[in-house]
């Protein structure tokens, strides 16, 4: 005979979702969460007992919150996420991310479930201390285009860093490619980072995109740190978001990691589906350990509304199961031009990311360096 | 002085696009995406000579194909995406998945990059050997709900392999659960599996849900074969696709895999944005290793329509630099009843999966798997 006996701690992750639809619509698909998220069986098939009642996703509240719009508030037994990052974002929203007119909006972390992560290991504060800057944004920005020679892209890296640019990272394109082998391109640029280092008594770091396959990206991790490299560029849409926090975790490798939001776009680009920006880049970037997570800003190449950066922003910063605050990275076609409006809108708590329009702004580099920093720290209170 | 130059094949890799608004927006967001899939930075910075002429993707043919939405083919150096699955997706649609109104619609896989995938290790026809099966449909089902203990799930696999239900897998929410221990949940549905074939000569597999962190994935995956699983559930949408073509390139491992599409919806919500359906789960499934990939057919609980599922199912099996075909795996809400619609749209080379409603049937569920099978198989032409 079998002794076993379904025990749930009665600890609940709560998660709230946005329903498209009338109020009996709404129902229909509120209860539909909770089953497909978890037992996923016809409502007849359900087992009475500890399954029905604790295993299900629970309706905490159904409200309307605009035309055609609910909120609903669902909470799931934690046991149902056990103790996963892959099946955490599975019990939120494996099944469902396929169906039409539901988003995730946020969850929390409740302290059950916020025993398995470690989050950022760094942080702002972590950040701050590696760089040696207190009193401005910092500043990052990136080595490019691809197709340049190992040598010429460790040229940019060093007048990047004797300009004094904090973040100095991989274009999130330069990967291993036959006209940019990850270790001579990383080995160069660290060095040269470095080299510069020693020169202005800065304290930049070079980033090494380290995105890439399962099976090789921690050992590219540890060939860049044992090279010289300062931390690392993570494009976790990619790779997943569990191979971001097995770097992260890693107390051999232990260096700051940049969220690049590559092939992330299909979480927040349809209004009624997908995840809230605010929860991939603030929620699970931090559960996934980044220690900056990099978005496209308002006003850029893309497409996020201030409102949704100024949610971003708050994410990245809120109470979440005691995991570090981390730094929102502003990115994605900012200008020279906008500092001062982006340092006004983001403040202080933040990273400036500004890559190709760097290159555009005359030919010394060094001196455009410079310009970004004085104009940073200008628009600083 | 570096010896250096930047050498390029010439081979391209061709991606085809649907683009939303006027011509002159097309022109504009078609030009935007030669240069933010590969070089990302400002058109007057883009080095002339191979870069320029080569690097920066290169437009085929840009075309009305209805109102406000143009296709647009654009190449790029297949050096670009070089020999690793996450560049190759990052230089499809990395940044440009951030970006409303375009969506990767397919792409093809020339010699030079098909070289670096070694795709399905089964296929169709090694599914089909594996389990015996050559006149009929390939039937599956899934043991749930998740709360059942082990020897319950066990006890389910195992009228399901006597009832001659060919594939036997996890529910995808099983992951490693106090409830649902991945390793006793696994030896004992594989050991249930083997009992009932013993007993009905059937040759039944039962497929492990070995979804989890990245760092353990291929530990489960090498414990399951060890205790008898016959083949993997792998939702990659939670772990990234290059960790399940890591599993299917593993020849220590060496079993099928099947593709669940949990936390894959985002990239087929939007019909103006993401990657279209048959490109997630075809193209993209063969690339990552999948011998099946499971898809929510028309009709059930999801929302692909018969156009979609068409799509999908050419795509399954069109020449797609060699690789093998794959079966679409038609789920998500089908019914018993459903069977001869299902049998009659998809054909005989396909996978039908029934999860909850093999349960509702009835209390016999050897009989009820038997009633599955045999109108399956009287459906077939």
């Amino acid at each position: 005979m079998e002794q076993w006996r379904l025990t749930l701690s009665g600890e609940r992750l709560r998660a709230v979702y946005h329903i498209t639809g009338n109020r009996e619509e709404a129902e229909e698909r509120t209860r539909a969460i909770c089953i497909e998220q978890t037992v996923e069986v016809p409502e007849e098939v359900i087992p009475d007992g500890e399954i029905r009642d604790n295993i299900v996703g629970r309706l905490v509240s159904l409200r309307e919150i605009g035309e055609q719009t609910h909120e609903a508030i669902i909470d799931y037994a934690i046991e149902v996420a056990g103790a996963e990052l892959t099946q955490l974002l599975n019990n939120l929203f494996g099944n469902t991310s396929l169906k039409p007119g539901i988003r995730l909006v946020t969850f929390d972390l409740p302290p059950g479930l916020a025993a398995h992560y470690k989050g950022p290991r760094f942080g702002r504060a972590g950040l701050r201390k590696l760089v040696q800057v207190d009193d401005r944004p910092l500043l990052a920005t990136a080595i490019k285009p691809m197709g340049l020679s190992p040598k010429q892209l460790a040229d940019l890296a060093y007048s990047f860093a004797l300009g004094g640019i904090d973040l100095i990272k991989d274009d999130h394109g330069l990967a291993d490619q036959s006209f940019s082998r990850f270790e001579e391109r990383v080995e160069r640029c660290a060095a040269a980072v470095h080299r510069a280092n020693g020169e202005n008594g800065g304290h930049s770091l070079y980033l090494a995109n380290v995105t890439g396959p399962v099976d090789e990206f921690v050992d590219r991790a540890r060939f860049a740190k044992r090279h010289g490299a300062g931390g690392f560029l993570f494009s976790a849409g990619l790779t997943g978001f569990d191979a971001m926090r097995r770097l992260a975790d890693d107390d051999s490798i232990a260096l700051p990691i940049l969220l690049h939001p590559a092939f992330l776009g299909f979480f927040t680009t349809s209004p009624s589906e997908g995840i809230s920006p605010e929860a991939v880049y603030g929620r699970i970037a931090r559960l996934a350990g980044a220690d900056g997570t990099i978005f496209p800003s308002y006003g850029g190449r893309f497409a996020f509304t201030p409102e949704q950066c100024r949610a971003i922003v708050h994410d990245t910063e809120c109470d979440f199961g005691g995991l570090e605050s981390i730094f929102p990275v502003a990115g994605g076609g900012m200008t020279l031009e906008r500092v001062p409006e982006i340092v006004e809108f983001y403040g202080k708590e933040a990273i400036l990311l500004i890559g190709g329009d760097l290159q555009r702004h005359g030919p010394d580099l060094v001196e455009n360096c410079r310009g970004f920093i004085a104009s940073a720290r200008e628009a600083c209170p």
